[in-house]
């Protein structure tokens, strides 16, 4: 069977074919509303517009009145048998053997807007963050490098899947310029510590998973329920001050090295797209307790890269990871983070953790990739980092490579501002 | 000078009377609608009603359409004039001496509700909830229980106040019961952990500070500046796992421990409310950094209880203890919190951590106060706990204590649920 195809133009290697559809909330030039869209190659297709035309109809009721929404908590709200039927209808609609909007030239100048020409913002209102610490590689490159290769993994890595809150305000879209935060340091010399700039700044190349519907406080998903609530897919950038993070984070976590920024991707790409690269996930072993156990293991065939680009060019890749390493499944977290009652919102945010991999340039931050700042990165000739400097940034890219497409998850950058001046 | 008095009438040892005027979201049996109130004796003042009626109006234009919304969240965000503003007006409009609402008995009919009609809802809607560890007393009793007396504090805790991020979606009002919540736990014997009903469940006396106007992300809030982003104070009880805690916890932090519950009182306290029982904070030595350095140090003289009603009755106080025994203001708490940039939003929560004091009884959890459940805490003849059994109601309250008057929280309860059956 031919691939679907759209009657507006998608290059091979487009992020953004038919087949993907991802959701995020924009505006343009022109329009300064903030509304819903897809991605389809290089345009985004206004949603708001089609649901007004009256083109977005389908048998299930709530769907299209969401998509006059300033951001996708309603949508996502709604449970994966209305995000199916809005799938289809707009795969039909865009499709090039489907005339309703593609000959229709008065509508498709108002609902379909060069990507140039918009401003992306956050997907969701993000109620909660969470940050999970799932990659087994990462947590074992760290706890060498802390613990010795001995005791890498805490006792509890093994047996259920740690993580933290993250702070939500701080949720910023691609694009978002990161200022070098300042914070209390313990300097070489030991106490009494210092407030000055971060030093050791750092990415954390990441996934983030967008809940969906959620659960009531005090009603745990079991794990053959939990891909019910998720919704899509970002890249997720967990900006790192280091060494805030060593002087704070004994014994209540991480805080103010981490709260600075969160920076994600706009579009979010839908399991449903992501159905043909399912692949299966790493065995566990021990194996984990029953309220994790899952029938079918499965996870993602997902490339992950992230590249350092300096001010003024140079720079390069760092990174190159694939999500399908994960050992804890998205599955797994949310049975994990509600087994106790905890309650899931719809738009709230689930962090992976560090996404690295074991083979050579696999390491998924600076800190690992560094060696803790021991063996400088080669990003280009003449070009290398430890740590991040002012200026650098830091763009991650996701893509899973199907038989002549690609779903893509776009970029997310960031670049690195000077800290504020000192008091 | 004479106490200014309503007319409507106040118990002297009533928590509300027209001295405090805390805000709170309540509906009644005849309107389902979430509407603001003033708390005055045992009656609800409908501001909402008031609004409407014209009987709102004042110099600054903002704070009276506030009082039309569902939530606190609008008001919060107007800041200090405003809030003092409104105050005034509605301590003048509800004065004894004031005929314009007292004389008009059909809105006195519609706009004052007795207590006892009124359903409390949660006074804003939580963005963020940061828990604070800022009681000196409360962690050097953690940490000598489970590091010694040498080594009973963190080295950070002298120079920061040290945080966490909690959950925002399960922060709850008073009233709501409480599930014992399952999770994972390490048995005496080590590895493995099993999934079981929380056996050490906790509660920690705590205060919650709602934050106003906020700052922008990558803007810190100095410490001087930083009363103007503190709208008023709750009680807080931060429900504990304590099983859980200690096998998740390292390294980091609490998090399905502390996730399943969070509850508030449902009346804020303004800060202008609590002006007449300011008082000097605790000293500071080591010296803090500059960033976190107050020209002067000030706390409130706010007594504080926590009592354990067992079903069907007995139990008793199981903490007395006060406000102005911790450690780290909330001023710096705010200073800290944004000094890397970090951005607070109107209707934030920061939570003081367990507020302990160093007398006898002062204890503000029944880890500190059983000594990790070597001493089990009398509260009744006949009637003792070392952790929570279901069916324990634990009421916290607190007031400060004025000549002829108390501006008081009110009560923050929660009673224990048995656990969900085991899978």
């Amino acid at each position: 069977m031919a691939l679907a195809q759209s009657f507006i133009a998608v290059e091979p290697d487009s992020h953004f074919p038919l087949q993907n559809l991802p959701y995020g909330v924009f505006s343009s030039r022109d329009n300064a509303v903030r509304r819903i869209g897809v991605a389809l190659g290089n345009q985004v297709v206004d949603l708001c517009a089609l649901s007004n035309a009256g083109l977005l109809r389908g048998q299930r009721c709530q769907w299209h009145d969401c998509f006059r929404q300033a951001s996708l908590n309603s949508f996502m709200a709604l449970g994966r048998p209305e995000w199916r039927e809005a799938r289809a209808v707009l795969m039909r609609l865009l499709d090039k053997n489907e005339g309703r909007l593609r000959d229709d030239t008065i509508l498709r100048q108002r609902a379909i807007v060069p990507m140039e020409e918009v401003t992306m913002h956050l997907p969701a209102e993000v109620g909660d963050y969470t940050d999970f610490y799932a990659s087994r590689e990462h947590a074992t490159a760290c706890g060498e490098m802390f613990r010795g290769h001995e005791n890498a993994l805490n006792p509890n890595w093994l047996s259920l899947p740690v993580a933290y809150h993250g702070r939500s305000s701080s949720v910023v879209v691609s694009g978002t310029p990161i200022r070098r935060p300042r914070g209390q340091v313990l300097g070489p010399g030991g106490p009494p510590a210092s407030l000055q700039a971060c030093s050791v700044l750092d990415y954390e190349l990441e996934m983030g998973c967008l809940i969906g519907p959620g659960n009531e406080l005090g009603e745990p998903v079991g794990v053959a329920e939990a891909r019910d609530h998720m919704f899509g897919l970002v890249l997720l950038n967990d900006w790192s001050a280091r060494d805030v993070q060593r002087w704070e984070m004994v014994p209540l976590g991480p805080f103010a090295s981490k709260n600075f920024a969160t920076s994600i991707s706009p579009w979010v790409v839908t399991f449903e797209a992501l159905e043909p690269f399912r692949c299966d996930a790493p065995k566990q072993d021990p194996e984990v307790l029953p309220y994790l156990r899952e029938a079918g293991r499965h996870s993602y065939d997902i490339q992950l890269e992230a590249a350092i680009e300096a001010q003024g060019g140079g720079g390069g890749t760092v990174t190159r990871s694939n999500f399908r390493h994960l050992y804890w499944t998205l599955e797994q977290m949310v049975a994990h983070h509600t087994a106790g009652g905890c309650n899931l919102r719809p738009g709230d945010l689930l962090g992976t953790g560090t996404l690295s991999s074991a083979a050579t340039g696999g390491a998924a931050c600076l800190l690992e990739a560094s060696r803790n700042g021991a063996n400088p990165v080669a990003l280009a000739p003449g070009v290398e980092r430890t740590f991040l400097c002012d200026g650098d940034a830091v763009c991650l890219s996701a893509h899973c490579q199907g038989n002549g497409f690609r779903v893509g998850f776009g970029e997310c950058v960031g670049r690195v501002m000077p800290a504020r001046a000192g008091q």
